[in-house]
């Protein structure tokens, strides 16, 4: 990286994430150089191609990354170990490296195992932005704006390298929050994983359900927001789920648990005290939709 | 009832589900008489009054149901049986009444119990269709617009006042279906009150979550949409669990133990069946959608 913008960048993975910060990158005027897009499926490069996402397509990693100075992974979870394997020989001594990833203690460990001190020049990033829609045809500039991203770098992350990547995110219209790999995995079980999982059981449970159509049938609004996050990507979440195994399983627990409580209520006809979770829990959540939109 | 239309209506309880069907009543022009409103707030039957939904408001059902060809009970469930001891003694003998309650098992009892023979002209209804908002001030005439409208009525309903009661959610725009109260109160089980719970559920086991404002400085709109129907009327909610008691444990305890093996899953770290879990219930919900929206 030379001057002010980013010279040249290697997009691995042109989903709707690395879609669309690439994307408001261009459109903030912070991208000097070309952007070489890879991936796995050619027709979906095809579509970032067309789409003005990225200049040039492979989908050999190697290729994609030599020369770059900076570089995305925007992949599951589980391709980031294998990748920075696959790319290490070929990336610049001044390459920035940075992810997109939902867990960070395990990508922080890939690039360690990885890059060794080259980890120094990655900056493991979460940005709490996206739809339950994937890949190019999805992305859009606006995804970030005013949302946060998280940055988890360690005692051995090079600063400038840090300072790079939270620019570029703000340049997307994102806020930067810095905390520990650990810290973030443990929150986000909480907000965003376990969530997932409840919906993805929920849409589970009902189609094994005996009247299965007739159940679907008579479903409304309040049960197609409450099951959006059951339509994202299988493959993604799945590699959550093992990376962040343990404090899912955590929060998973402190779920079922409170869940059991509720459903002896339930049960003993315990009014007062359905009343008073549910109020609890709608004040909980008006605090909480205040805020986001504060 | 007399010629066309409906020529006087007390509306007991003036919130989103009562005001929404009388004011999409008036501009079908389905109203040929006064609706007199009846409610426990004096300020929501002001604003009921104020938005054109009821001529008159009183706070005593008998007054409002005296000379009333329709009876409508928009109120909590536990609130039908009381509410119908009440008035049975001023009802007209040629009234018809409904209600809009989201179990009906306990309602048919409950109108049973209170008005003997005359449960003939109650019709059990329930609209498949609100939002998490309450109080006339949320009422919208277009709430029930290609929403579905299941009624219970039973063998001993008479006929001509479940057609009147039809074809006036019909003039709503809804679409009415008749099925048992019995298998209404277990497929709402499963795709409404269990899915209120989940939520619920969430939005307190967070709550009390040790770093709780932190854990909700980081949810994103997705944990928006999954949590808003834990935004709904605790009162309501109440009487929906103690009045499908039932139904709702047995739902519960087929999700927790659909959800305890997903957690087994997670915890053994079994990337090919979560990732089995995960496309089929993506799958499923998308059929759902594609359903929903055509």
């Amino acid at each position: 990286m030379t001057g002010t913008g980013t010279a040249s960048v290697a997009l691995i993975g042109t989903g709707l994430i690395g879609g669309s910060w690439v994307l408001a990158l261009r459109q903030a005027g912070c991208l000097r150089g070309p952007v070489s897009g890879c991936g796995r499926s050619v027709a979906n490069l095809e579509t970032a191609r067309e789409r003005g996402i990225i200049d040039s397509a492979t989908t050999d990693p190697r290729e994609a990354v030599r020369g770059a100075d900076l570089v995305i992974l925007a992949v599951p979870l589980g391709a980031t170990g294998p990748l920075l394997e696959t790319i290490r020989d070929v990336l610049e001594p001044h390459a920035v490296i940075t992810d997109v990833g939902s867990a960070k203690q395990t990508v922080v460990a890939d690039a360690r195992q990885a890059l060794g001190e080259g980890a120094a020049r990655f900056v493991p990033g979460h940005p709490i932005a996206g739809t339950e829609k994937t890949g190019a045809a999805a992305a859009f500039p606006e995804l970030f704006r005013g949302r946060q991203v998280i940055l988890t770098p360690g005692d051995d992350t090079a600063e400038d390298a840090v300072a790079q990547v939270q620019s570029l995110w703000e340049a997307a219209g994102a806020r930067v929050v810095r905390m520990s790999a650990a810290h973030h995995d443990e929150v986000l079980a909480a907000t965003s994983h376990l969530p997932h999982m409840l919906a993805y059981s929920l849409v589970d449970t009902l189609s094994r359900w005996s009247d299965r159509d007739e159940v679907f049938a008579y479903a409304a609004g309040g049960f197609r927001d409450f099951t959006r996050i059951a339509s994202s990507d299988p493959e993604m979440w799945r590699d959550i789920c093992l990376a962040n195994g343990d404090a899912l399983v955590d929060a998973l627990d402190r779920y079922m648990a409170d869940l059991a409580e509720l459903r002896e209520a339930v049960r003993a006809g315990d009014g007062a005290r359905l009343e008073a979770v549910f109020g609890h829990a709608r004040l909980t959540r008006e605090r909480f939709v205040a805020m986001l939109e504060s």
